[in-house]
């Protein structure tokens, strides 16, 4: 890359952006504002409120109980959408059910019952903690590989930690702090050779890389919608089973929606076959138009050109980085080279805490993360390289300036 | 009563009505149509879709990660909103939070693993089927108690079941088929002085019946929001835990929003204080508005004057189908005493399933239950005495006329 420091060379890079047009599909009401925070929350589809308004009023409130004729299809259509547009998994292999957690929780004990005699369930200590939570109350022992907060999982600690008494291999495919991605299609093979099954937590790539769940092997995952899929907060999440495994597994939240008959309200459990059997309770029909809303624009943009730009994106908030806030004490916690890293970045600074308050007055929005971390998610399908270049550019002012030295440290407690 | 069978009566019962006016307070896009059916999906509230289109629009679309300052409160909000004007419980006693099902997985774990030594859960075999399978999924043993499906849990036959082995005695304290109303603090009490834990499921009496929760020293409960509470197909769930319980409990799906520093991601879950504990993942902000505004209208009009309607409504449907429908071959599947019922009836028929569909062909919404069971539920919120009158009056004729014979009889699997 150039050492072009100008914002012309921003401008440049967008007129020659070929998702720049995407930005319009997103309600953007403040367009002054800086918003860094799309891997945390994304933005608003135009076509989300109108798709919502016409669900609540036209169909729950014009068909009422009739609408389950057709609702009771959205878990697994909006499921394949995701799945066959984002993942790159086959139709009836991913659906939409309850939270991340939720589906963490279902599918990790649904692994562990189908490995009777092992016990053991390998995770790292960076990942993200409700999964962490989950499996620490769910396996009978949890075996913690380290990762480097920065850097990532290497796979080869993950190997080490292999043997016959492993079940499961569970891991974020791409790190909440760092955005280091995790060799999902190789620590699968190995897994595999040990005799374990793998659930991946794709809530940070889901939407941002390309998966290709299907040609790994990937056993099981899990991921949200609220962040790259801009489905809204506490959109519903999704899981995804393979599919000559999903009649193999049973899950542990034996509910009515999961059953191969769920009318027939008989005495006993029978499970669907395929994913359906990994459904719970009523699924959240409002939620599911969101995503599919979501969804499309990002299928539209197609998960290849996302990439792109997210690399594009990424590289040049580094090279701003480097340039402009290394010299002021800020330090790149995420991996240098744009393919080992998803679409978000984190700076170290022993005062992020403090910077990120005085960002959000200068109206730039991003995350602090523990431990003195600035996370930076130019989320592709809205985010412009003037965004970038703005935002480096003034978080380099206020701290230069000293403005971050107003705000008191704060405990590590942010909402 | 008196034996009036005009339909002159029907009208002057809905002037005489306090509730009446509430009926604006739904959309009722198609007033010709007969909704018999809100205990299945309630009526979609006028205030719900503008409080929706704000949150969407404003709270999502502009102030986007930021709205988490408030969204968090949500949960545990609503929960109370619910809590203090339908169940009767106290502030920090209910909270929303994830499926119905989800719910009773969580609630039912919590309890069996606070009653170490005991492995039995006393459950009744006329309960709700996820109810049931959710429990036959988690305890090492159900112990099933007989209801007859029309009369309902007879509190000697539960006492009949509790000993030093039960852990947890799971109940629905309103039957969804019948209507009968379980004896929820007597059946309590027993429990306790077996040692036990009760765990309800509240999902048809919540916002038809006055509850009590509290003062019946009632253990751990779940419900829906999508029927009576018209929070809308999907909409969350909400449970209910005991204020000096709570902290003696631990509930198995270890997510981050159940523990006490949410964003300290330390190493280790610690669960939060108090109701928090039973939340897992990210919760339903638009569910939980919507949820606000269907129980705001029930709160407004008083859970006293919707039981006493629902009564009146029952007791109206019931006297008609005496004396219209019994010479046709219905039979009263519920108990006959308004007391002892909630807000639904259920007529027993040999060929209820194509009465059920002519009903529909004649704009009358009900549901069809195994074994041949219409399922009616005039919901006091809504439903006028004429919606009784009208819609008793077209069955009789379309069954004297034999229109349903056009239907062919169908397997037991509807939607």
């Amino acid at each position: 890359m150039s050492t072009d420091l100008s914002r012309t060379r921003a401008e440049l890079l967008d007129e020659g952006d070929p998702l720049a047009g995407f930005r319009d599909r997103f309600a953007i009401p403040e367009p002054d504002l800086i918003y860094l925070d799309g891997n945390s929350l994304g933005r608003l589809p135009v076509t989300t409120l109108p798709r919502l308004r016409r669900a609540v009023e036209e169909e729950w409130g014009r068909e009422l109980i009739r609408g389950w004729t057709h609702w009771i299809e959205l878990s697994r259509q909006v499921g394949d959408q995701i799945g066959t547009s984002l993942l790159g998994a086959r139709p009836g292999e991913v659906t939409l059910s309850d939270s991340t957690t939720v589906n963490l929780y279902k599918l990790a004990a649904a692994a562990l019952a189908a490995r009777p005699g092992r016990g053991v369930v390998v995770t790292d200590d960076d990942n993200f903690p409700t999964d962490r939570y989950v499996l620490a109350g769910l396996a009978p022992k949890v075996r913690l590989v380290h990762t480097d907060p920065d850097d990532g999982i290497r796979t080869a600690d993950v190997l080490a930690a292999l043997d016959g008494d492993v079940a499961l291999v569970s891991l974020s495919h791409l790190a909440y702090r760092s955005g280091a991605i995790a060799d999902l299609p190789g620590i699968t093979a190995a897994a595999h050779s040990a005799g374990a099954l793998t659930l991946w937590d794709l809530s940070h790539s889901g939407g941002s890389v390309p998966i290709g769940l299907s040609a790994s092997g990937a056993d099981l995952a899990v991921g949200c919608t609220y962040k790259y899929l801009n489905a809204g907060p506490g959109s519903p999440a999704y899981l995804y089973v393979r599919a000559d495994l999903a009649d193999e597994l049973r899950q542990p939240i034996q509910g009515w929606f999961g059953t191969l008959d769920q009318f027939a309200m008989g005495p006993d459990y029978v499970p669907a076959a395929g994913i359906d059997r990994f459904l719970v309770g009523t699924p959240p029909v409002f939620g599911a138009y969101a995503v599919a809303e979501g969804v499309a624009v990002l299928a539209e943009a197609g998960i290849e050109r996302l990439r792109g730009k997210g690399m594009a994106l990424t590289s040049y908030l580094v090279e701003l980085a480097d340039t402009w806030l290394a010299p002021l004490g800020f330090r790149l916690a995420s991996p240098r080279e744009a393919e080992r890293r998803g679409s978000h970045v984190s700076l170290h600074h022993p005062q992020a805490w403090q910077i990120c308050q005085a960002m959000t007055e200068a109206g730039i929005i991003a995350d602090y993360r523990t431990p003195e971390r600035l996370r930076l998610g130019p989320a592709p399908a809205y985010t412009r390289f003037v965004d970038v270049y703005d935002a480096l550019e003034r978080i380099r002012d206020l701290v230069a300036g000293g403005a971050h030295e107003r705000y008191p440290a704060q405990p590590a407690r942010v909402t």
